[in-house]
């Protein structure tokens, strides 16, 4: 079963508070790449992987969406999801995406915003969305990039000669991560990119697109502090196709 | 145009006395990592982009294949890889990967070892590539890793609690770097994995395997400076089909 740190108070209240939580989809910088590796959502029938608060799923019901099912290991994200959501084609349920199961061949598109580095066993994850997945249906999803998470201490370091870097190291070693993010011991679990796209290949879909995400000029002329995000990859987006 | 660097004097008797250079495809570690993605080779047309010293050319052509046209800039590397061939089915070329023609749907298999980093226009290369491939033909190839080489000074760097570390900056910076490597300026353009496998998948080809290449505990037990490589990706091997 993942980690619910989610539901631990002092991390549910920091994530609370992240402006991601507070603006939703337009403060999350990676979401006009993610949004726009998306198939066009009118009529489709979707299931988020990780649903959060359920901005993604609202948007999705907003653009056309014929169903949403919005999945979350954590009780509070989806207390609160449910009490925004006045949408009757959003529905909310618990799961472990480490146990999930979904039936077959009954969604268009799988979406999973920053949830997949928490699980352990993504080669079953894969599969069970593959086969959740109608022939044409679409995987979109964002995680940590690997370089990003693969250090055991994940920091920025100067160089001697004042460059910002992000240093890596024990990327080929996969495996559990813990680091204290909003709250102590958070467990996540590392897999080098390689490993996630064969891992999606084997599951018998073919890759569409993989963008490590940047931000652009503009919003980082509006966002200064996403100027960092040019010197090491923090995400990646994948889409892939059954 | 590519530069040439393998026709500089100090580069090549720096290259000629590298482990791979004096022992070929055994002494490349990363050998029967690439090894493992061809397809059998016996009866394929093949075309080797970046032949250098022709080891795998020969390699091939002993395994079978119909015919091998090794391509590379250099006249040193083709003069030396000439000067070491018997076997008839292999046929070496000049050629320039950044101004290269393939004649259209004539080859099973096309391979490169670590040259496509010194091509400026990887898309127009792809495009080439994929034309000349027939259907279910394959592209196997190995480049230095985008984190091996995003960073203007790459280096180790050791951090404050003793660990080794391979700093990261300008990854998202695509274009040219200039390192000292053998020899003063070297000219690499630096992409992002995500923008190889999306101008692959561009010029119509299926990402079939993505390999961040690192040692495995036989390789680093027979020759200890290997351990390293399981800190930072520094190869990626990648298998495409058509």
């Amino acid at each position: 079963m993942a980690q619910n740190i989610y539901d631990t108070d002092a991390f549910f209240e920091g994530y609370g508070r992240l402006r991601r939580s507070v603006l939703g989809l337009d403060g999350a910088p990676e979401w006009p790449a993610l949004r726009a590796m998306l198939p066009p959502t009118r009529g489709l029938r979707v299931v988020d992987l990780g649903c959060g608060f359920g901005w993604f799923a609202r948007w999705a019901a907003a653009e056309g969406a014929a169903r949403v099912l919005g999945l979350d290991l954590s009780e509070n994200m989806l207390a609160r999801a449910r009490a925004e959501t006045e949408d009757a084609a959003v529905e909310y349920a618990r799961a472990d995406l480490d146990a999930l199961d979904l039936p077959e061949a009954a969604f268009d598109l799988a979406y999973s915003s920053l949830a997949f580095h928490y699980v352990k066993d993504f080669g079953r994850l894969a599969g069970v969305i593959a086969r959740a997945l109608v022939p044409g249906g679409m995987l979109v999803f964002s995680i940590e990039h690997p370089i990003y998470m693969a250090s055991s201490r994940p920091g920025w370091m100067t160089a001697e000669d004042g460059r910002c870097t992000w240093p890596v190291d024990g990327y080929a070693r996969e495996g559990r991560r813990v680091t204290d993010w909003l709250a102590p011991g958070v467990v996540k679990h590392h897999r080098r990119l390689g490993t996630t796209l064969n891992t999606l290949v084997g599951a018998g879909l073919a890759i569409h697109r993989v963008e490590e995400w940047c931000p652009t000029p503009e919003q980082v002329a509006a966002q200064p502090s996403l100027a960092e995000e040019m010197e090491r990859p923090m995400m990646v987006l994948i889409a892939a196709g059954r």
